[in-house]
Protein backbone atom coordinates (compact mmCIF):
# COMPACT_ATOMS: atom_id res chain seq x y z
CA UNK A 1 0.00 0.00 0.00
CA UNK A 2 1.60 3.41 -1.40
CA UNK A 3 0.51 5.74 2.35
CA UNK A 4 0.15 9.14 0.71
CA UNK A 5 -1.24 10.62 3.85
CA UNK A 6 1.21 13.19 4.32
CA UNK A 7 2.23 13.65 1.11
CA UNK A 8 1.68 17.11 -0.68
CA UNK A 9 2.42 17.68 -4.30
CA UNK A 10 4.05 20.98 -4.59
CA UNK A 11 2.18 22.27 -7.97
CA UNK A 12 5.38 23.83 -9.59
CA UNK A 13 7.01 19.76 -9.49
CA UNK A 14 3.78 19.24 -12.72
CA UNK A 15 4.20 23.28 -13.65
CA UNK A 16 2.65 21.64 -17.30
CA UNK A 17 -0.86 21.32 -15.18
CA UNK A 18 -3.26 23.63 -15.09
CA UNK A 19 -4.97 24.30 -11.60
CA UNK A 20 -7.80 22.00 -12.92
CA UNK A 21 -5.40 18.97 -14.09
CA UNK A 22 -3.53 19.85 -10.80
CA UNK A 23 -6.31 19.26 -8.71
CA UNK A 24 -7.91 16.20 -11.03
CA UNK A 25 -4.85 14.79 -11.58
CA UNK A 26 -4.11 15.00 -7.41
CA UNK A 27 -7.55 13.13 -6.25
CA UNK A 28 -7.11 10.49 -9.23
CA UNK A 29 -3.47 9.70 -7.93
CA UNK A 30 -5.30 9.66 -4.12
CA UNK A 31 -2.78 13.12 -3.12
CA UNK A 32 -4.06 14.47 -0.42
CA UNK A 33 -2.56 18.34 -0.57
CA UNK A 34 -1.14 20.69 -2.89
CA UNK A 35 1.76 23.40 -2.27
CA UNK A 36 0.39 26.28 -4.47
CA UNK A 37 2.41 29.56 -5.95
CA UNK A 38 0.78 32.83 -6.22
CA UNK A 39 1.22 33.89 -9.57
CA UNK A 40 -0.96 30.99 -10.95
CA UNK A 41 -2.98 31.10 -8.22
CA UNK A 42 -3.78 35.08 -9.04
CA UNK A 43 -3.80 34.22 -12.88
CA UNK A 44 -7.01 31.55 -12.37
CA UNK A 45 -8.39 33.85 -9.72
CA UNK A 46 -7.87 33.66 -5.99
CA UNK A 47 -11.25 32.95 -4.74
CA UNK A 48 -11.82 30.59 -7.66
CA UNK A 49 -8.71 28.67 -6.99
CA UNK A 50 -9.88 28.37 -3.49
CA UNK A 51 -12.83 26.53 -4.03
CA UNK A 52 -11.67 24.69 -7.05
CA UNK A 53 -8.72 23.10 -4.28
CA UNK A 54 -11.71 22.97 -1.29
CA UNK A 55 -14.66 21.05 -3.88
CA UNK A 56 -11.36 18.56 -4.77
CA UNK A 57 -10.79 17.98 -0.95
CA UNK A 58 -7.51 19.17 -1.26
CA UNK A 59 -5.22 20.11 1.62
CA UNK A 60 -3.46 23.49 0.71
CA UNK A 61 -0.07 22.92 2.74
CA UNK A 62 1.65 26.36 1.86
CA UNK A 63 1.41 29.12 -0.28
CA UNK A 64 4.67 30.54 -2.70
CA UNK A 65 5.73 32.78 -1.87
CA UNK A 66 6.28 36.18 -0.20
CA UNK A 67 9.58 37.92 0.77
CA UNK A 68 12.17 39.79 -1.06
CA UNK A 69 12.65 41.66 1.92
CA UNK A 70 16.03 43.40 1.22
CA UNK A 71 15.48 46.87 -0.98
CA UNK A 72 17.41 49.64 0.40
CA UNK A 73 14.81 52.15 -1.98
CA UNK A 74 12.63 53.20 0.75
CA UNK A 75 9.95 53.20 -2.19
CA UNK A 76 10.61 49.60 -3.19
CA UNK A 77 10.75 48.47 0.45
CA UNK A 78 7.00 50.29 0.87
CA UNK A 79 6.24 48.08 -2.35
CA UNK A 80 7.65 44.86 -1.20
CA UNK A 81 5.48 44.93 2.12
CA UNK A 82 2.64 46.04 0.87
CA UNK A 83 3.11 42.66 -1.68
CA UNK A 84 3.97 40.30 1.07
CA UNK A 85 0.43 41.69 3.10
CA UNK A 86 -1.51 41.01 0.15
CA UNK A 87 0.91 37.16 -0.11
CA UNK A 88 -0.71 36.76 3.59
CA UNK A 89 -4.85 37.37 2.46
CA UNK A 90 -3.81 35.31 -0.96
CA UNK A 91 -2.42 32.53 1.99
CA UNK A 92 -5.50 32.64 3.98
CA UNK A 93 -8.41 32.74 0.91
CA UNK A 94 -6.86 29.85 -0.29
CA UNK A 95 -6.81 27.74 3.02
CA UNK A 96 -2.82 28.04 4.43
CA UNK A 97 -1.24 28.46 7.33
CA UNK A 98 1.86 28.67 5.98
CA UNK A 99 3.60 31.45 3.33
CA UNK A 100 6.77 30.38 2.66
CA UNK A 101 9.25 33.67 2.18
CA UNK A 102 12.23 33.52 0.10
CA UNK A 103 14.12 36.34 2.06
CA UNK A 104 15.79 38.16 -1.19
CA UNK A 105 19.13 38.50 -2.51
CA UNK A 106 21.83 41.72 -2.23
CA UNK A 107 20.33 45.30 -3.75
CA UNK A 108 21.90 46.04 -7.22
CA UNK A 109 25.37 47.41 -6.19
CA UNK A 110 25.45 46.06 -2.37
CA UNK A 111 28.22 43.92 -0.55
CA UNK A 112 26.45 44.07 2.91
CA UNK A 113 24.99 40.72 3.79
CA UNK A 114 24.18 41.68 7.69
CA UNK A 115 22.37 44.61 6.46
CA UNK A 116 20.47 43.00 4.06
CA UNK A 117 19.63 40.14 6.86
CA UNK A 118 18.79 43.57 9.18
CA UNK A 119 16.29 44.57 6.76
CA UNK A 120 14.85 40.96 6.62
CA UNK A 121 14.55 41.38 10.62
CA UNK A 122 12.67 44.92 10.55
CA UNK A 123 10.14 43.67 7.51
CA UNK A 124 9.20 40.50 9.68
CA UNK A 125 8.63 42.66 12.36
CA UNK A 126 5.95 44.70 10.65
CA UNK A 127 4.28 41.81 8.26
CA UNK A 128 4.26 38.84 11.48
CA UNK A 129 1.51 40.83 13.65
CA UNK A 130 -0.45 41.35 10.46
CA UNK A 131 0.08 37.54 9.12
CA UNK A 132 -0.80 36.06 12.30
CA UNK A 133 -3.75 37.74 13.04
CA UNK A 134 -5.08 36.67 9.85
CA UNK A 135 -4.02 32.78 11.11
CA UNK A 136 -0.64 32.84 8.48
CA UNK A 137 2.35 32.22 9.75
CA UNK A 138 5.76 33.33 8.17
CA UNK A 139 7.69 30.76 6.73
CA UNK A 140 11.57 32.14 6.50
CA UNK A 141 13.12 29.61 3.90
CA UNK A 142 16.95 29.15 3.61
CA UNK A 143 17.85 28.78 0.16
CA UNK A 144 21.15 27.04 -1.04
CA UNK A 145 24.20 29.42 -0.67
CA UNK A 146 24.11 29.69 -4.30
CA UNK A 147 21.68 32.06 -4.02
CA UNK A 148 22.92 34.07 -1.55
CA UNK A 149 23.66 37.22 -4.32
CA UNK A 150 20.62 37.16 -6.09
CA UNK A 151 18.00 35.39 -4.43
CA UNK A 152 18.02 35.13 -0.40
CA UNK A 153 20.92 36.36 2.13
CA UNK A 154 19.10 33.33 3.98
CA UNK A 155 21.55 30.39 3.58
CA UNK A 156 21.57 28.29 6.88
CA UNK A 157 18.75 26.64 8.49
CA UNK A 158 20.59 28.12 11.68
CA UNK A 159 20.53 31.66 10.58
CA UNK A 160 16.85 31.21 9.69
CA UNK A 161 16.12 30.42 13.36
CA UNK A 162 18.03 32.66 14.27
CA UNK A 163 15.69 34.87 12.19
CA UNK A 164 12.78 33.73 13.35
CA UNK A 165 12.97 33.37 17.31
CA UNK A 166 13.24 37.17 17.65
CA UNK A 167 9.60 36.85 16.94
CA UNK A 168 6.71 34.94 18.79
CA UNK A 169 6.72 30.94 17.39
CA UNK A 170 3.01 31.75 15.58
CA UNK A 171 4.39 34.84 13.47
CA UNK A 172 7.52 32.96 12.42
CA UNK A 173 8.44 29.58 11.21
CA UNK A 174 11.51 28.14 9.22
CA UNK A 175 11.08 25.78 6.18
CA UNK A 176 13.07 22.72 5.98
CA UNK A 177 13.87 21.91 1.76
CA UNK A 178 16.25 19.13 1.54
CA UNK A 179 17.72 20.69 -1.54
CA UNK A 180 19.25 23.82 -0.11
CA UNK A 181 20.66 22.02 3.40
CA UNK A 182 21.39 18.77 2.64
CA UNK A 183 25.19 19.51 2.42
CA UNK A 184 25.91 21.54 5.85
CA UNK A 185 27.35 19.40 8.90
CA UNK A 186 25.00 21.23 11.49
CA UNK A 187 21.60 20.21 9.63
CA UNK A 188 21.00 17.63 12.33
CA UNK A 189 21.16 19.92 15.12
CA UNK A 190 19.44 22.92 13.60
CA UNK A 191 16.44 20.54 12.86
CA UNK A 192 15.77 19.46 16.19
CA UNK A 193 16.42 23.35 17.25
CA UNK A 194 13.68 23.94 14.91
CA UNK A 195 11.32 21.42 16.36
CA UNK A 196 12.03 21.81 20.16
CA UNK A 197 10.70 25.81 19.08
CA UNK A 198 7.93 24.81 17.31
CA UNK A 199 9.63 26.58 14.50
CA UNK A 200 8.93 23.49 11.72
CA UNK A 201 6.51 25.08 9.23
CA UNK A 202 7.40 23.06 6.23
CA UNK A 203 9.07 20.47 4.92
CA UNK A 204 10.20 19.98 1.62
CA UNK A 205 11.73 17.27 -0.58
CA UNK A 206 13.51 17.64 -3.85
CA UNK A 207 17.31 15.93 -4.80
CA UNK A 208 20.39 16.91 -5.70
CA UNK A 209 22.13 16.07 -9.13
CA UNK A 210 24.74 17.69 -11.31
CA UNK A 211 25.57 18.82 -13.27
CA UNK A 212 24.20 22.08 -12.67
CA UNK A 213 22.52 24.55 -15.50
CA UNK A 214 23.12 27.74 -16.55
CA UNK A 215 21.62 29.98 -13.38
CA UNK A 216 20.93 27.12 -11.06
CA UNK A 217 17.26 27.07 -10.64
CA UNK A 218 15.99 24.31 -12.75
CA UNK A 219 17.85 22.11 -11.81
CA UNK A 220 16.59 20.34 -9.19
CA UNK A 221 16.55 16.14 -9.10
CA UNK A 222 13.81 13.52 -8.98
CA UNK A 223 13.40 11.85 -5.61
CA UNK A 224 16.31 9.05 -5.24
CA UNK A 225 18.14 10.52 -8.60
CA UNK A 226 21.06 12.27 -6.71
CA UNK A 227 22.97 12.86 -3.37
CA UNK A 228 20.62 13.48 -0.47
CA UNK A 229 19.67 10.63 1.94
CA UNK A 230 15.78 11.99 2.12
CA UNK A 231 14.97 9.16 4.49
CA UNK A 232 17.57 10.25 6.86
CA UNK A 233 15.68 13.89 6.34
CA UNK A 234 12.46 12.58 6.58
CA UNK A 235 13.05 10.36 9.83
CA UNK A 236 15.18 13.40 11.60
CA UNK A 237 12.40 16.10 10.60
CA UNK A 238 9.81 14.02 12.14
CA UNK A 239 12.19 12.86 15.01
CA UNK A 240 12.08 17.01 15.67
CA UNK A 241 8.28 16.74 15.92
CA UNK A 242 6.70 17.72 12.43
CA UNK A 243 3.81 15.68 11.90
CA UNK A 244 2.29 17.89 9.01
CA UNK A 245 2.70 17.73 5.17
CA UNK A 246 5.90 16.26 3.60
CA UNK A 247 5.70 17.98 0.09
CA UNK A 248 7.70 17.85 -3.09
CA UNK A 249 8.92 20.65 -4.95
CA UNK A 250 10.90 19.72 -7.93
CA UNK A 251 12.29 22.25 -10.50
CA UNK A 252 13.13 20.18 -13.55
CA UNK A 253 12.67 21.16 -16.93
CA UNK A 254 13.01 17.48 -18.06
CA UNK A 255 9.82 16.62 -15.62
CA UNK A 256 7.92 19.28 -17.25
CA UNK A 257 7.82 17.76 -20.70
CA UNK A 258 6.52 14.86 -19.53
CA UNK A 259 3.05 13.86 -19.37
CA UNK A 260 1.74 14.79 -16.13
CA UNK A 261 0.18 12.10 -14.52
CA UNK A 262 2.95 10.16 -15.27
CA UNK A 263 5.47 12.14 -13.67
CA UNK A 264 3.23 12.21 -10.53
CA UNK A 265 2.82 8.35 -10.72
CA UNK A 266 6.91 8.69 -10.53
CA UNK A 267 7.05 11.55 -7.91
CA UNK A 268 4.72 8.69 -5.59
CA UNK A 269 7.16 5.75 -6.37
CA UNK A 270 10.07 7.52 -5.64
CA UNK A 271 8.31 8.95 -2.13
CA UNK A 272 7.42 5.85 -0.82
CA UNK A 273 10.90 3.64 -1.90
CA UNK A 274 12.89 6.91 -0.84
CA UNK A 275 11.27 9.03 1.88
CA UNK A 276 8.71 6.43 3.92
CA UNK B 1 52.05 53.00 -5.28
CA UNK B 2 50.74 49.99 -6.10
CA UNK B 3 52.00 47.46 -2.96
CA UNK B 4 52.05 44.40 -4.57
CA UNK B 5 54.74 42.95 -1.49
CA UNK B 6 51.78 40.46 -0.64
CA UNK B 7 50.05 39.87 -3.67
CA UNK B 8 50.12 36.74 -5.48
CA UNK B 9 48.74 35.07 -8.67
CA UNK B 10 47.87 32.20 -8.96
CA UNK B 11 48.56 30.50 -12.44
CA UNK B 12 44.66 29.54 -13.38
CA UNK B 13 44.03 33.19 -13.48
CA UNK B 14 45.82 33.69 -16.48
CA UNK B 15 45.35 30.09 -17.86
CA UNK B 16 46.46 31.42 -21.21
CA UNK B 17 50.09 31.44 -20.25
CA UNK B 18 52.26 28.93 -20.60
CA UNK B 19 54.98 28.78 -17.25
CA UNK B 20 57.70 30.87 -18.99
CA UNK B 21 55.33 33.64 -19.61
CA UNK B 22 53.78 33.34 -16.09
CA UNK B 23 57.15 34.26 -14.96
CA UNK B 24 58.15 36.95 -17.49
CA UNK B 25 54.64 38.59 -16.83
CA UNK B 26 54.64 38.36 -13.49
CA UNK B 27 58.23 39.90 -13.26
CA UNK B 28 57.73 42.57 -15.85
CA UNK B 29 54.37 43.36 -13.32
CA UNK B 30 56.51 43.77 -10.01
CA UNK B 31 54.00 40.37 -9.10
CA UNK B 32 56.13 38.59 -6.23
CA UNK B 33 54.61 35.57 -5.58
CA UNK B 34 52.09 32.51 -7.75
CA UNK B 35 50.02 29.81 -7.56
CA UNK B 36 50.74 26.96 -9.47
CA UNK B 37 48.99 23.89 -10.41
CA UNK B 38 49.82 20.13 -10.85
CA UNK B 39 48.92 19.83 -14.19
CA UNK B 40 50.64 22.90 -15.80
CA UNK B 41 54.10 21.94 -13.64
CA UNK B 42 53.63 18.41 -14.73
CA UNK B 43 53.93 19.08 -18.51
CA UNK B 44 56.36 21.34 -18.47
CA UNK B 45 58.69 19.41 -15.65
CA UNK B 46 58.65 19.75 -11.99
CA UNK B 47 62.24 20.16 -11.74
CA UNK B 48 62.61 22.75 -14.38
CA UNK B 49 59.39 24.60 -13.15
CA UNK B 50 61.58 24.73 -10.52
CA UNK B 51 64.25 26.72 -11.44
CA UNK B 52 62.44 28.84 -13.63
CA UNK B 53 60.66 30.76 -10.90
CA UNK B 54 63.39 30.20 -8.78
CA UNK B 55 65.53 32.17 -11.19
CA UNK B 56 63.05 34.14 -12.13
CA UNK B 57 62.63 34.98 -8.36
CA UNK B 58 59.32 34.06 -7.73
CA UNK B 59 57.85 32.75 -4.60
CA UNK B 60 55.66 29.72 -4.89
CA UNK B 61 52.81 30.61 -2.30
CA UNK B 62 50.92 27.36 -3.17
CA UNK B 63 50.57 24.25 -5.28
CA UNK B 64 47.38 23.40 -6.40
CA UNK B 65 45.81 20.24 -5.26
CA UNK B 66 46.18 17.56 -3.74
CA UNK B 67 42.81 15.68 -2.16
CA UNK B 68 40.10 13.61 -3.37
CA UNK B 69 40.82 11.31 -0.47
CA UNK B 70 37.11 10.15 -0.50
CA UNK B 71 37.29 6.75 -2.59
CA UNK B 72 35.20 3.86 -0.96
CA UNK B 73 37.07 1.30 -3.24
CA UNK B 74 40.59 0.17 -1.89
CA UNK B 75 42.41 0.36 -4.77
CA UNK B 76 41.16 3.50 -5.45
CA UNK B 77 41.92 4.70 -2.24
CA UNK B 78 45.89 3.47 -2.29
CA UNK B 79 45.95 5.49 -5.62
CA UNK B 80 44.69 8.65 -4.70
CA UNK B 81 46.80 8.66 -0.89
CA UNK B 82 49.99 7.42 -3.76
CA UNK B 83 49.16 10.65 -6.04
CA UNK B 84 48.78 12.63 -2.92
CA UNK B 85 52.49 11.82 -2.01
CA UNK B 86 53.07 12.57 -5.18
CA UNK B 87 52.09 15.91 -5.03
CA UNK B 88 53.58 16.51 -1.34
CA UNK B 89 56.56 16.15 -3.16
CA UNK B 90 56.13 18.11 -6.63
CA UNK B 91 55.20 21.00 -3.74
CA UNK B 92 58.08 20.37 -1.89
CA UNK B 93 60.42 20.30 -5.37
CA UNK B 94 58.54 23.86 -6.50
CA UNK B 95 59.46 25.12 -3.03
CA UNK B 96 56.21 26.30 -1.98
CA UNK B 97 54.80 25.05 1.94
CA UNK B 98 51.32 24.68 1.19
CA UNK B 99 49.57 22.13 -0.79
CA UNK B 100 45.86 22.47 -1.23
CA UNK B 101 44.01 20.08 -0.91
CA UNK B 102 39.51 19.57 -2.62
CA UNK B 103 39.21 16.76 -0.04
CA UNK B 104 36.35 15.10 -2.53
CA UNK B 105 32.84 14.58 -3.22
CA UNK B 106 30.49 11.86 -2.69
CA UNK B 107 31.18 8.50 -4.25
CA UNK B 108 29.14 7.16 -6.86
CA UNK B 109 25.98 5.90 -5.87
CA UNK B 110 26.90 6.97 -2.07
CA UNK B 111 24.71 9.38 -0.01
CA UNK B 112 26.77 9.18 3.15
CA UNK B 113 28.16 12.48 3.96
CA UNK B 114 29.29 11.81 7.12
CA UNK B 115 31.37 8.72 6.30
CA UNK B 116 33.14 10.65 3.28
CA UNK B 117 34.53 13.15 5.54
CA UNK B 118 35.95 10.55 8.32
CA UNK B 119 37.31 8.92 5.06
CA UNK B 120 39.21 13.01 4.47
CA UNK B 121 40.31 12.44 8.57
CA UNK B 122 41.56 9.01 7.94
CA UNK B 123 43.64 9.96 4.85
CA UNK B 124 45.30 13.24 6.52
CA UNK B 125 46.40 11.16 9.34
CA UNK B 126 48.72 9.15 6.64
CA UNK B 127 49.27 12.23 4.77
CA UNK B 128 50.29 14.96 7.57
CA UNK B 129 53.51 13.36 8.72
CA UNK B 130 54.54 12.26 5.12
CA UNK B 131 53.67 16.09 4.44
CA UNK B 132 55.73 17.89 7.25
CA UNK B 133 58.35 15.35 6.99
CA UNK B 134 59.18 17.15 3.41
CA UNK B 135 58.18 20.70 4.60
CA UNK B 136 55.06 20.76 3.10
CA UNK B 137 51.50 21.66 4.79
CA UNK B 138 48.29 20.46 3.52
CA UNK B 139 45.88 23.09 3.59
CA UNK B 140 41.74 21.72 3.72
CA UNK B 141 40.09 23.95 1.60
CA UNK B 142 36.47 24.39 2.05
CA UNK B 143 34.31 24.49 -0.97
CA UNK B 144 31.40 26.57 -1.47
CA UNK B 145 28.10 24.30 -0.82
CA UNK B 146 27.38 23.93 -5.14
CA UNK B 147 30.22 21.43 -5.29
CA UNK B 148 29.57 19.09 -1.94
CA UNK B 149 27.83 16.09 -4.06
CA UNK B 150 31.09 15.81 -7.10
CA UNK B 151 34.06 18.13 -5.38
CA UNK B 152 34.33 18.29 -1.90
CA UNK B 153 32.09 17.65 1.00
CA UNK B 154 33.83 20.04 3.18
CA UNK B 155 32.02 22.93 2.53
CA UNK B 156 32.55 25.46 5.17
CA UNK B 157 35.31 27.21 7.43
CA UNK B 158 34.06 26.01 10.72
CA UNK B 159 34.04 22.07 9.23
CA UNK B 160 37.54 22.39 7.61
CA UNK B 161 38.96 24.06 11.22
CA UNK B 162 36.92 20.56 12.99
CA UNK B 163 39.08 18.61 10.40
CA UNK B 164 42.26 19.99 10.58
CA UNK B 165 42.17 20.27 14.73
CA UNK B 166 42.70 17.01 14.79
CA UNK B 167 45.99 16.98 13.28
CA UNK B 168 49.28 19.13 14.37
CA UNK B 169 48.96 22.63 12.76
CA UNK B 170 52.39 21.82 11.52
CA UNK B 171 50.77 19.08 9.33
CA UNK B 172 47.22 20.30 8.55
CA UNK B 173 45.60 23.73 7.82
CA UNK B 174 42.70 25.73 6.29
CA UNK B 175 42.74 27.61 2.91
CA UNK B 176 40.06 30.77 3.12
CA UNK B 177 38.75 31.44 0.00
CA UNK B 178 36.46 34.19 -0.25
CA UNK B 179 34.48 32.77 -3.28
CA UNK B 180 33.57 29.75 -1.11
CA UNK B 181 32.84 31.82 1.86
CA UNK B 182 31.68 34.30 1.18
CA UNK B 183 28.01 33.82 2.22
CA UNK B 184 28.30 32.32 5.36
CA UNK B 185 27.13 34.53 8.47
CA UNK B 186 29.73 33.00 11.20
CA UNK B 187 32.67 33.16 8.69
CA UNK B 188 34.56 36.12 10.82
CA UNK B 189 34.05 33.49 14.09
CA UNK B 190 35.76 30.69 11.84
CA UNK B 191 38.55 33.42 10.91
CA UNK B 192 39.42 34.29 14.20
CA UNK B 193 39.69 30.65 15.31
CA UNK B 194 41.84 29.24 12.38
CA UNK B 195 44.10 32.30 13.36
CA UNK B 196 44.07 32.09 17.16
CA UNK B 197 44.93 28.40 16.16
CA UNK B 198 47.90 29.48 13.53
CA UNK B 199 45.78 27.21 10.98
CA UNK B 200 45.98 29.83 8.00
CA UNK B 201 47.60 27.84 4.92
CA UNK B 202 46.90 30.39 2.27
CA UNK B 203 44.19 33.37 1.61
CA UNK B 204 42.30 33.36 -1.97
CA UNK B 205 40.24 35.96 -3.61
CA UNK B 206 38.16 35.83 -6.25
CA UNK B 207 34.34 37.84 -6.49
CA UNK B 208 30.72 36.21 -7.19
CA UNK B 209 29.28 37.00 -9.67
CA UNK B 210 25.44 35.90 -11.20
CA UNK B 211 24.42 34.16 -13.40
CA UNK B 212 26.49 31.24 -12.45
CA UNK B 213 27.41 29.12 -15.87
CA UNK B 214 26.39 25.29 -16.49
CA UNK B 215 28.66 23.55 -14.03
CA UNK B 216 29.41 26.33 -12.04
CA UNK B 217 32.52 26.42 -12.32
CA UNK B 218 34.25 29.25 -14.44
CA UNK B 219 31.85 31.51 -13.44
CA UNK B 220 34.16 33.12 -10.74
CA UNK B 221 34.33 37.34 -10.82
CA UNK B 222 37.32 39.51 -11.19
CA UNK B 223 37.68 41.66 -7.98
CA UNK B 224 35.63 44.05 -7.74
CA UNK B 225 32.88 42.74 -10.34
CA UNK B 226 30.46 40.85 -7.20
CA UNK B 227 28.90 40.73 -4.45
CA UNK B 228 31.89 40.10 -1.89
CA UNK B 229 32.94 42.54 0.62
CA UNK B 230 36.83 41.91 -0.21
CA UNK B 231 38.55 44.45 1.94
CA UNK B 232 36.30 43.60 4.54
CA UNK B 233 37.78 39.73 4.38
CA UNK B 234 41.75 40.80 3.65
CA UNK B 235 41.23 43.05 6.96
CA UNK B 236 39.36 39.89 8.61
CA UNK B 237 42.07 37.63 7.90
CA UNK B 238 44.80 40.16 8.40
CA UNK B 239 43.27 40.55 12.44
CA UNK B 240 43.44 36.71 12.41
CA UNK B 241 47.14 37.51 12.19
CA UNK B 242 47.40 36.64 8.68
CA UNK B 243 50.83 37.89 7.18
CA UNK B 244 51.19 35.41 4.22
CA UNK B 245 50.16 36.02 0.88
CA UNK B 246 46.95 37.12 -0.82
CA UNK B 247 46.17 34.78 -3.48
CA UNK B 248 43.82 35.87 -6.09
CA UNK B 249 42.71 32.33 -8.11
CA UNK B 250 39.75 33.37 -10.67
CA UNK B 251 38.22 30.46 -12.58
CA UNK B 252 36.51 32.59 -15.65
CA UNK B 253 36.75 32.01 -19.47
CA UNK B 254 36.45 35.50 -20.26
CA UNK B 255 39.92 36.18 -18.35
CA UNK B 256 41.40 33.37 -20.28
CA UNK B 257 40.17 34.61 -24.08
CA UNK B 258 42.08 38.08 -23.21
CA UNK B 259 46.21 39.47 -23.31
CA UNK B 260 47.72 37.98 -20.35
CA UNK B 261 49.56 41.05 -19.19
CA UNK B 262 46.11 42.95 -19.89
CA UNK B 263 44.79 40.67 -17.29
CA UNK B 264 47.39 41.01 -14.86
CA UNK B 265 47.35 44.99 -15.16
CA UNK B 266 43.65 44.94 -13.98
CA UNK B 267 43.78 42.38 -11.18
CA UNK B 268 46.53 44.24 -9.93
CA UNK B 269 44.85 47.51 -10.33
CA UNK B 270 41.55 45.65 -8.77
CA UNK B 271 43.59 44.53 -6.06
CA UNK B 272 44.65 47.21 -4.82
CA UNK B 273 41.29 49.19 -5.35
CA UNK B 274 39.00 46.62 -3.64
CA UNK B 275 41.51 44.73 -1.47
CA UNK B 276 44.34 46.44 -0.08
Amino acid sequence: MTDLTRFSLNQETIKQWSLPELAEGCVKAGVPGVGLWRAPVQEYGVERAARLVRHAGLAVTSLCRGGFLTALDRAARAAALADNRRAVDEAATVGTDTLVLVSGGLPPGSRDLPGARERIADALAELGPYAASAGVRLAIEPLHPMYAADRCVVSTLAQALDLAERFPAEQVGVVIDTYHLWWDDTIAESVTRAGDGGRIAAFQLADWITPLPAGVLLGRGQLGDGSIDLRWFRERVDAAGWTGPVEVEIFNEGLWERDGAEVLAEVTARYVQHVL
